[in-house]
């Protein structure tokens, strides 16, 4: 039997996606489960964006420009212009999510052994695509008793050696929800400056700030243009998951030139996805406004429901539409395996995200969960009952 | 300014797309090109699968399952099936095209500075792969002589070491249209076993095969289940390369699993594409017929053509779409960008790849230039007057 690399067996298993088949068993079973673990958005996609693939007229379904349309990329700058940040359409990369967007910007700073440091915890899949392309991840931890702000700048310093090649950060957080100040964003611009070094932001929650508190995107800052990559995706903010479509931004031209070798090799984006994404540019300011009301309304039910539940601490997540739970257990593996193999309240119960795949420092965040506020509030009402009665049946 | 990766600066530039921005210039100018240089097929995509999109009924368009629609996968394991290729649903993995599947494949099977062997000239973007992937790729020679027929076994035997993790073939082969006998395919599966490596195969033209040759898979041979990893997409297959949609598929339950984690990473692959293929799957076997019989005929066309044109040799395909010519010229890039920037003929010109990208060893196949045959015939006729035409005047 020939032998799988060491890198496949290095290859983190997805903390979203693991617990997918208890799921599936739970199903059978004819559990009724609350999906609290993925980001996966109840909100409708802008009609505008399904009419616009509705009313295609392909004859021959043929490769796109591998940076992707050229017409897209142009009215997507426009777009960044309105949120501050100054990019013309060179300067994007149309990517197959901002997944692939990430492969191609650590592929084209760093190499084998090379190390990106990422405060924790981070979006898990982070990991996975580091160990993909041989990249170690230096973690800084930030901390649930701060609402996971940004570590002290001394703490990045201490970790940059010769093989730092990058800090990345998501902001506003997955899985934290944390926003970033401008104080912050600049003070990561000054060391990324300092020490030569890319600063990588994802930024694809930026429509998803709350209590009026404004993005600040690592694009604005004129004299980081060299050192600036921005990750960006539709996913979240048209509620358009499954389009895959995502892109890689930078204003440094050896970058995009390097990105768009990687970009060739594998030819063009998806073509029918691109004109979803397109068309989702005319979606209105109302939809996002709604959006952002509905977010915030839930938020606000889930942290209140959450603080309620003796035992349980959790950071007030400020964008995005996460929040880390720390619960009265020890292990939430176990737990969320628990949840959905034995536990049920009149036949329902609950799925979340242990957040220990979020940490790259080993044994950290056992305790604690990632809950994704995707659900309508009723639904998300039901789920802190189920979780509230949970804890305390296993916890007997 | 921060450092590009020594990765990302030994990228290959794809000799596909590399002559674009001068193509770009020449139809500023007015010029027409007939485009030899890209497999984009001008043949329609069925109707059955863009109709599948025109009709979708999506309201939220979200995440699939990371290995893709499970409808569509045991649907593809029909298919399958009737193609003397024994797999089921769960030994199918749905990617974003055949790249990500090589990605996929290459990820699970080899580490940084293994080795991969593959008969050489070969698509180019392989290159492009491995470098992303940190694996060194040992080509072993392929000569226009024997119409690129698998080079003795003895060649790649003297090239395997330690480090040697799979050998990679194309069948039938792009750039060459060599398309391997029962006898090669069960030659290399022998190596294989007896050196406990993998044998992937990119088999994305399995259609295209002519004069009523059959092709033969990997995945068909029994003994070599655990060994065999197959490439697949449906770009050409139904016309749709904008699509982006592939698969690998394996028997070796190691490979489909670590595999698994590549894709968990990255979510799912794109879900119109998806509905796309899925409904492709209807499309009548009179369109392959016809096809078939297009490309026959434009094959014989091109090649009785070439052949006509004193000093050119050429290869004659027994498969896929390309043929890979000899010219009377020194340097094929710079013939190729003098085309583009300097010839025409009644302001037309024509665009050919480049064959020196499809080779591995340095100065080898420099007076070579892939040609696609997937223009219709008067425009074949036309390019290759043209061709003769520009020879003449190239040599003066």
């Amino acid at each position: 039997m020939p032998k799988i690399s060491v890198k496949g067996n290095s290859m983190p298993e997805s903390p979203i996606r693991k617990l997918v088949p208890f799921a599936e068993a739970a199903i059978k079973k004819g559990r009724k489960i609350y999906q609290l673990n993925i980001g996966q958005p109840d909100i409708k996609t802008p009609k505008v964006a399904l009419d616009a693939v509705r009313n295609h007229t392909i004859e021959v379904l043929s490769y796109s420009h591998s940076a992707g349309f050229e017409g897209y990329r142009n009215k997507l700058a426009n777009y960044y212009k309105n949120h501050d940040i100054p990019v013309n359409g060179e300067e994007i990369i149309i990517t197959t999510g901002g997944s692939e967007a990430l492969l191609f910007a650590m592929g084209s700073i760093a190499d084998t052994g090379d190390e990106i440091i990422i405060p924790e915890p981070f979006y898990a899949n982070y990991n996975g695509f580091a160990t993909a392309s041989g990249i170690n991840i230096v973690p800084v931890e930030s901390k649930i008793e701060t609402n996971f702000a940004l570590p002290p700048i001394a703490d990045f310093e201490k970790l940059i050696t010769s093989k730092t090649k990058a800090i990345l950060i998501c902001n506003p957080g997955n899985p934290t929800g944390y926003l970033y100040t401008k104080e912050e964003i600049d003070q990561l611009a000054e060391i990324a400056i300092k020490h030569d070094i890319f600063l990588v932001a994802d930024e694809v929650y930026r429509e998803f700030a709350y209590d009026g508190v404004k993005h600040h995107s690592v694009m604005s800052i004129d004299k980081l243009k060299d050192h600036a990559i921005m990750i960006d995706s539709v996913s979240k903010r048209y509620s358009m998951c499954g389009a895959r479509i995502g892109c890689l931004v930078s204003k440094n031209k050896e970058v995009i030139s390097t990105a768009m070798k990687f970009a060739q090799a594998r030819l063009s984006p998806p073509t029918f996805e691109q004109i979803a994404s397109e068309a989702a540019l005319e979606t209105p300011q109302s939809y996002f406004d709604d959006v952002i009301e509905e977010y915030t309304s839930r938020r606000n039910l889930l942290i209140a429901g959450l603080e309620s539940i003796e035992g349980v601490k959790v950071a007030t997540p400020k964008g995005a539409f996460y929040c880390i739970a720390e619960l009265p257990i020890k292990n939430a593996d176990v737990f969320a395996k628990w949840l959905l193999e034995e536990y049920q309240l009149d036949n329902e119960t609950i799925m979340v995200a242990p957040a220990a795949g979020f940490y790259s420092t080993p044994n950290t965040g056992l305790n604690q969960v990632r809950i994704a506020y995707v659900l309508k509030k009723e639904d998300l009402e039901r789920a802190i009952i189920i979780l509230k009665n949970a804890l305390q049946e296993y916890n007997k």
